[in-house]
């Protein structure tokens, strides 16, 4: 393979993590020390940074405090949610691409992102192909979902269990101090797969008293009378329940059971506006109605994805490793794939990364195994233990100032040419 | 003074805090190091233990296990909200205690909690007092609100004040990632006093672009339309805006702006039960009204009074420092005194244990002082930074196991005589 001289674009997409940067860092340190890279560029705002030519030169960032995106959460370079059209439909945004491609001479492009970011990487690698345009495009996956297909699992979502987990076991403690009957309800991501709710199991691992009695994922159907069912045999038991749930959970016919709360004909306040309320607050009222206790709920919100101060620092580690990966396949040769993460058997926890094609992890979505959660669908099994609990390991030595993190703060100079 | 030979007890009430726990252990161990103590009692969740005779014999603890309340959040011994009536009115609970206390020799009780915890140990100092029993009472504070009298800072409120900071810094991060406009509002605890609140302002100190961009505390008048003008003004300028709210703001005749949004005419979902929405959901909704952004309300929650993972090591400390005043002030003869904070004049952060009366503390309520606060009412000065930067300081040594924290896990044998 001959090798291909040119700048390196990085951009990133959809929802971030607390370890997306890590990635990004791991392939812009790798980039920078080649031989063959004359420039490392980062798109502001992902896709949309290419579109609109605004294209930072990373080449000119301090590298003390470049390096501090090890520790930095949410994406740097700004984030976007564009869903490019089809060439063969509408081929405006590609030709674009192509043209800031050859202004800055890219011939490295790098999306850190999930399946709709594989989907994106793809479409533009075969339009460059057809226009024979040289440039090795590589997928870096980044999702607390861990919904990513052909990888063990992904970056960003250690952190993120790491965060639910050590948090449900901080609010089952809280929840549960008073001895006047409570019912905590706590929502956590994840519209189609429950690995970030199943999660909140391992806040039992050590001492069942803590963390959630039960736990709902959308891999299995919602059922509003079996939910009061499974509370009120918990409540009776022990005077208080603690509940996980997934914003995602569906009842049988597919509907979210957060649309039975939020129909058209919502309630207007004071000011005419209509009012919102969360899942976890209504399923808790919903449990009031029956049970006449204190009810709480709690969403975790932007907190889960972007807690950078309980990263888990093997989640970091990886992060970097499939950024660096990325990079070197790509100039080894290797385009149109996502790096993977290729876990060894046996019991000792052992990871490499691997590569997939950019097009399969577009279309498919990885799934809780259905055998990992109990019968009744309300709890989490063993095998999802000892699958999750070696990714939540390892605390990160986290630059701090004046007790607070100290994130890096890039000067994102614009690009010249 | 003569020695005062017999049992400890010790209570905890009200909402807990990360360092509560602390406080405990250090009137524990030190009164456990002491020749005048039979022996060492916890109460089941506070007065209410008393008043049930659950007593646990702390003695018969493991020391080790005993040790890691350090780090433990959330009341050990179960709190409780329990408000004693005059006992010149009833004093039905008063004898029962009285009965208690002499059934266990106690002779020094210790009451960890807020103002409301110090009018009870106030009044069953009193009653005991009055009845010829001899028994030393010191309160012990605890409150993530800061918003006790006569002390500079309250034991709970460094750590809760670093998660608030450090949970806003990453927020705010996340929340400005996309370029399509953002309003996020975040809601902290705090009905009365905006210390909580305040201190999402540290999440600034070092970078302006991270932290919230309005502050709104109690002790300002809120108004809707200064609010919305004020958020218009921010998201025009630079696209997006963070908003840090206290639970308690209220309008210029003392309503709380939340009951603006939940009348008694809520809606009914399809189940017949009234929604729920929280402050800075209906905020957010509000603002949306206007300014067509994507909009998002975001509820701490118990998350930060419970978050012991990011407490501050100062406030640990300090909380250990305040348990082991109360045992020793009591021991060398005081009584009806709460252990204070008091710090030393000068530039670098000194602080020592002083005591008030209780009965002054149970009155008094503070205040964050008006100067602190900007002209327009919705941002955060210096002296407020100098006051609270030096609290949130310090990462303890918390002990992890999985990666996770290990808390302690108490025998709660019960007492015997």
């Amino acid at each position: 393979m001959k090798a291909l001289v040119g700048a390196v674009l990085i951009g990133q997409s959809g929802g971030p993590t607390s370890v997306i940067n890590a990635s990004a860092l791991g392939c812009i340190e790798t980039a920078l020390a080649s031989t063959n890279v004359t420039k490392v560029y980062g798109a502001a705002h992902g896709i949309k940074g290419v579109l609109n030519d605004n294209i930072y030169d990373l080449t000119l960032e301090d590298r003390e405090e470049l390096s501090l995106m090890r520790y930095t959460p949410s994406s740097v370079l700004g984030s976007c949610r564009y869903k490019l059209a089809d060439f063969l439909a509408d081929d405006t945004d590609y030709k674009r691409i192509l043209d800031v491609f050859a202004k800055y001479n890219i011939r490295y492009f790098f999306y850190n992102g999930g399946n709709d970011s594989m989907d994106t990487c793809s479409k533009i690698s075969s339009y460059l192909a057809q226009h024979d345009y040289e440039c090795r495009v590589m997928g870096i996956p980044k999702t607390i979902d861990n919904d990513l297909a052909y990888t063990d699992h992904c970056p960003g979502y250690g952190s993120a269990a790491k965060y639910v987990a050590t948090t449900l076991m901080e609010v089952g403690r809280d929840a549960k101090v008073y001895d006047t009957g409570s019912i905590t309800v706590v929502e956590i991501m994840g519209r189609n797969a429950g690995w970030l709710t199943a999660a909140s199991a391992l806040s039992r691992v050590r001492d069942k008293d803590l963390g959630p009695d039960l736990i709902y994922l959308p891999e299995v159907p919602f059922d509003m009378a079996d939910f009061m069912s499974d509370i009120t045999r918990v409540y009776n038991e022990q005077g208080d329940v603690l509940v996980a749930v997934s914003e995602g959970v569906k009842d049988k016919n597919g509907s979210f059971i957060s649309s039975y709360f939020s129909d058209s004909t919502k309630e207007k306040d004071a000011f005419g506006h209509s009012k919102m309320g969360g899942l976890a607050a209504n399923l808790a009222e919903f449990a009031n109605s029956k049970l006449k206790a204190k009810v709480r709920g709690i969403e975790l919100s932007l907190l889960q994805r972007c807690a950078s101060h309980l990263a888990s620092e093997t989640d970091i580690e990886e992060a970097y490793l499939a950024g660096k990966a990325a990079f070197e396949a790509a100039e080894s040769g290797v385009t149109d794939k996502m790096v993977t993460f290729v876990r060894d058997p046996g019991s000792a926890y052992r990871c490499r990364t691997g590569l997939v094609d950019l097009i399969e992890v577009a279309n498919a979505e990885k799934k809780v195994p259905r055998e990992w959660i109990n019968e009744a669908g309300n709890g989490i099994l063993q095998p999802f233990i000892d699958y999750a609990l070696p990714l939540i390991q390892g605390e990160p030595d986290r630059p701090l100032e004046n007790g607070l993190p100290r994130f890096t703060h890039l000067k994102r100079i614009q690009a010249t040419v």
